[in-house]
């Protein structure tokens, strides 16, 4: 229905539509393409009808456009790309997305951001130095809270970004008194942290989480099997691990230092983009005292415990003036419990950057 | 506009409206009933246009039956009362409300609840032997959820309702290290504190709280001056109060004891039905660890300390397996931060309850 105020069949609106399909198959290789963005695109045909729908292949595999193209084949020629990320105009180890928009005959261009990475940046200049229309800003701040949020923190920083995940009773505690903890939150809550955990490029503990719990820090199905794609497991301080235990495997990195910077320099090595980290307190404490937490996901079950330890521990803060503000992006519940996504205030965050 | 699937217009949509119209009144009053309950009703006239609007008065005055009567005058003929408790019967400080629902000419009554209370209850009887068509049940849950929660409990348990508040981070701290505490919350969720404590019969607070905040526990208006409303203002504990401190005065009272039901046989003494216990942890914790809450409102501050007093001390929970498990009943955001409102889940309750 086309309605007075402008329905789903206005041009705008086809293409935010696109877009949203851009964005959801970007969500789709999210944690699969680092160092390079997760990126979506959708080529609409001359009638604007979808020819094709891709998304970042792995490192080394072609890009979204690319993938779109190629499943749009001829019905590209007069069309339009619809992409999450202004298309690449360098050689990496794939030739630039704009030749290929450009040679299959792609008229118009909507791009939700633009490229902030100065070695890929030029995109939106050369397509239109080769008569194509290119629109930057289509629902862009819905893109970049998205899958490439990461992504662009890492180009803008150079340091991956941190997504501090913390499970804890409405008063704060993550454990009882004897240090049991299975389970606070409940099973829509797990399941979903399991499908974060595939997102990711790494997951981060400490020792004293490792020794105390011996957690496997895989991305599970719900039947216990684990899910195809799986982050690097990394873990954090000087002591060493239990042999046998889980995380005492060849394929998990054990970082000897407390310090954030390091612990990141040598994931960004790595090339790990997206990292959660999943504590404990202490290690939670010591990246948010430096800075060093760019996204919290708190799931708060409905509990009470009144004693055990704190979802949190000494994380710099002496004086209530000191306290770490954040500003919620979203609240929502994930079955019985409360999920709280927010991010640090802006100005306090630079305050920890060095 | 009159729909097929029933619109606003249709008779059981004029009752409902009519219901939550007599829900707000009964808003309006409560906190200055007990020991009655706060009861709103808004009287029909025959044409189904609303006639009269009234809630309970303070103990001795016109229930709000009387009020609606009253402002409806001659027009209640033929007419129907829409009344969140089922009428009284008895004869108390008042006449019964179904004789004057009767004399004064109502031909229907619809009521959300049926009265509990075995000394006013057999209402809806009277008026259907009188010819009155009674209807219960119109907006039942909502209306139980509502002013009359407290009231309902105490006369089911015999016990006040005790409604929990707590303000803490993210992490469950009250405080930062250094004991500094302003402000963890926002101006918006103060705000509605204030407004919860006008609608309170008492508000309780430990000595430990009395003696490290010196709390006025007034109910105050966004520019500091007091409410027209003010609850009884309570100390537990043993410790004596610093002479000359805001809580010294001759109209608090105090406590000698941490036995929850000895501080709730104190209240009920008093009239109290409808209590709020703001903290401190260790209080709290006891009440939770007797049963004594009856409902939980956190209000999560967007942030962390990492260090200081947590929201809550030792509830009587050793193991993760005695949790106290907690159904949420809503979850919204105050300003910056985020209100969660929720109840003991009803097992566990009881377990705690002699």
């Amino acid at each position: 229905m086309i309605g007075p105020t402008g329905g789903s069949g206005t041009p705008e609106a086809r293409i935010e539509q696109a877009m949203r399909r851009a964005l959801a198959a970007s969500a789709q290789v999210h944690g699969s393409t680092s160092p390079n963005p997760p990126v979506g695109c959708v080529v609409l045909d001359a009638a604007g009808e979808i020819a094709g729908v891709g998304a970042t292949a792995p490192p080394g595999g072609p890009h979204a456009e690319i993938v779109a193209l190629h499943e749009a084949g001829p019905r590209a020629a007069g069309g339009t790309a619809v992409v999450t990320l202004e298309p690449c105009a360098h050689v990496g180890r794939t030739p630039p997305c704009t030749d290929a928009l450009i040679a299959a005959g792609i008229v118009a261009v909507h791009a939700a951001l633009p490229d902030p990475n100065p070695l890929a940046a030029g995109g939106a200049a050369e397509l239109r130095d080769a008569g194509v229309a290119v629109t930057l800003g289509t629902l862009a701040d819905e893109v970049a809270r998205g899958p490439l949020r990461a992504w662009l923190h890492a180009v803008r920083t150079h340091r991956p970004h941190v997504t501090w995940k913390l499970a804890a009773t409405l008063d704060g505690r993550s454990a009882a008194a004897d240090g049991t903890s299975r389970w606070i939150t409940g099973p829509d809550a797990r399941e979903q942290v399991h499908a974060l955990r595939s997102t990711m490029d790494a997951i981060v503990v400490g020792t004293g989480t490792a020794l105390a719990d011996d957690p496997a820090l895989t991305a599970r199905n719900p039947d216990g099997t684990e899910q195809a794609r799986q982050p690097l497991r990394v873990v954090v301080g000087c002591r060493d691990l239990v042999a046998g235990s889980k995380l005492d495997a060849p394929d998990v990195l054990h970082v000897r230092s407390h310090d954030p910077d390091v612990v990141l320099g040598a994931l960004r090595e790595r090339g790990a983009v997206d990292v959660l980290l999943e504590g404990g307190p202490r290690l939670a404490g010591a990246f948010l005292a430096a800075g060093r937490v760019d996204r919290v996901l708190a799931y708060l079950a409905p509990a009470l415990l009144g004693a055990g330890p704190a979802a949190l521990a000494e994380a710099g803060v002496g004086t209530i003036g000191d306290i770490r503000r954040l500003q919620i992006d979203d609240v929502c519940r994930i079955g019985t419990d409360v999920l709280v996504d927010a991010r640090p205030v802006a100005e306090q965050q630079e305050k920890g950057t060095a």
